[in-house]
């Protein structure tokens, strides 16, 4: 069973390894399945070089069981859990050490919205999750850490901003599946990356037009999208 | 028809993909065919694994439209078709989101002539284009994307200055061909780097010496070249 | 005798030169069988495309000398033999001098513990070794610079700390072996970075949560760890 | 005619467009035979791709001329010509516009030696030229670059700062052959990148011990080295 679903997360899986974004086993990629109740997620602590489609480990989204599978699940597996209990329309989950996107973890700071290439994905900031108390590292950290990032959407569309940081930790993002999950992983690296030269080259500069913000997210999102292929009108 | 001019389009737009200059989809190159009254153009949105040379669209020079192929043509081509208009010797242009130049794009500061490196390629800064109006965002942005970029070579040579940064955007490029804009392209991204590296071990460094600047443009370019295999001297 | 140890080594030698650490000869790694009373190590000043597993010098744990192999070992041997004197743990040994540990170790800065990606594998910051003497330099360099190193773990578990940086020189790392010493090397050279990138953008961002420093690197490490596919808990 | 030693300079030209410090045709090695009394170098404006050894051009040392091949030589020609003339046993040399080593140059900064990386080929600082007054760039550009790294070591040994910074323009390195050439510009560059990241850590980091500079420059150099297999010295 769930053949198909295993084999789309190891290809999801192996596509975070060819991005450059990761070294050693530090990354994993989930995608659900609604309607049959689940998430297949890579095992844990298994190299990108050495994994094989079986291994990817099926996981119930209502109980947060593992259902088929040999390998224990990543250890990040109570967090995207959460995460798709909050998010229901997320179809893919990825979760990496990306160098840039985590050193702004690292110091807590959201990464600001600062040109087109950011408005393309994600529609302003990226924020920070609050910190963890105590009790919460301490009774379930792995599901207080997706707490914390759905009460950092409270107010905003998780559709909208795919990505989130979990402060002095790394990035986590998503998509409607988990390779959009990983494209997401690597617009949020790439973009943390210019932000950064551009702080460095001048922290002063002007803040981004709005009106780009919104012209640059609707060509590609929405009713009017234009980017693309599957827009039935020719342009 | 336009077979060939279709194959050089989809060479260029490779050389792109090789370059390490995009991830994704982040880049378009086209190429003119000016007797022709023709340029070709990336598909929108196609990855460059599945991209094939008969999925590059070819559009009139004149009326804009598509004329040829069954994808929708890249997002930007309005900017495209702008700029082919605006400058008639260049043959040919490239957008990317290369990391450094679109750094630079987004803090809205020009790539300055710091050193050889630039000299051999851009006489001089390379400029950034003034903010577009709401009116001019809502209207035709991609069109006047192009237009605001004519406007910033008033006063500057194009073929002297092949490539510009939009403001919050990214860099642009142009040149004889497909290849050589994709090139430019290539020495935009190092030249900002290098300067960014630079501004921040000492950004008051002394300013580029003019006779160098001089020499080094007119060693590649112009009626006593003597850079490469073309010239007629034997050095 | 010693086969399989040599291609132990000879694989962990590879392993660093495919990791991007090194340029050109500048890593070495080792490898102890406690047992035989031996280490296996890199010969001196051969590169790592011509290098073959026959190459590799066994020195003897307790004399220093070498025992088998015709070439001269590593130009560091002494440093690792102290080392593996000092460690009685330690299984493998690497050295290398990749960017940004470099960076840190010519700074005389200890790389902070700034995230959890530090976390999983350094239990709180690597530290700077304390400047040779000009007399220890003169005498026995190499085997004074393992000396120094043993002198900073005083205090400090090398097995939780299982890297160091010697002033104005560079990172040395270990291991239950050879290929873990190179995975901890890769570790120290991505910490390092994340940290620089993380000053440059905040050098007074709120310091690492003791909670989660606690929380991660016991998820990896000891009787309750949960990480990988080790541990006879399912999760 | 000079077959080896084409081949040898095509495979050192190689070797450089692998070593990733070149993009496009920014870059050449030549290597002399002193006995023969000429060199070979790189043809000029060729790319690394299409480039074949029988492009390689023969140049008379005595004369300057071309006395073999059908292509230009590098536009640098006179200033490597110069060089072989000033440094009597250099026999390669290498030009390229690596990034960091470039920067520097563009700064007019020299790159400082702070760590052992450094210090194990470049005996201390790696200088930077004077500038060229405009009647030395308008008269024999090329020669005059080779005629100021001559002045810049009037009371420095070439032998032991096998490479310089041409003020607001790049690195030239040399060695006993031109893969040693090519070898001193790839530590160039990486030396100049660890001091950049260095400085923008901690401008004020104490200065490099100088007892430590001696051990490793004399590790690797003169009658006394013990690195690498060419020692008679087992260690």
């Amino acid at each position: 069973m769930y053949e198909e679903l295993k084999r789309r997360v190891f290809n999801a899986n192996m596509l975070l390894a060819r991005s450059g974004l990761v070294i050693l086993t530090w990354g994993n990629v989930s995608e659900a399945d609604r309607e049959a109740g689940v998430f297949a997620i890579k095992p844990s602590g298994v190299s990108y070089d050495e994994m094989k489609a079986e291994d990817v480990v099926i996981v119930s989204l209502e109980s947060g069981e593992r259902i088929e599978g040999k390998m224990n699940p990543s250890s990040d597996t109570k967090t995207h859990l959460a995460l798709y209990r909050a998010f229901p329309k997320a179809g893919g989950i990825c979760h990496c050490h990306s160098t840039f996107a985590t050193a702004y973890a690292q110091a807590s700071h959201p990464i600001p919205c600062l040109g087109t290439t950011h408005a393309d994905v994600f529609f302003g900031e990226v924020p920070v999750t609050r910190a963890l108390t105590k009790e919460e590292i301490d009774k379930d950290y792995e599901g207080e850490t997706g707490m914390v990032i759905a009460e950092a959407f409270a107010e905003l569309d998780p559709a909208a901003t795919p990505g989130v940081l979990v402060r002095q930790h790394g990035p986590f993002t998503w998509g409607k599946n988990g390779v959009e999950a990983v494209e997401h992983a690597q617009v949020l690296e790439q973009t943390a990356k210019m932000a950064w030269i551009q702080n460095m080259l001048d922290p002063d500069a002007e803040s981004f037009n709005l009106d780009l913000l919104h012209k640059h997210y609707e060509r590609k999102h929405g009713a009017n999208a234009t980017y693309g292929q599957s827009s039935h009108k020719t342009r």
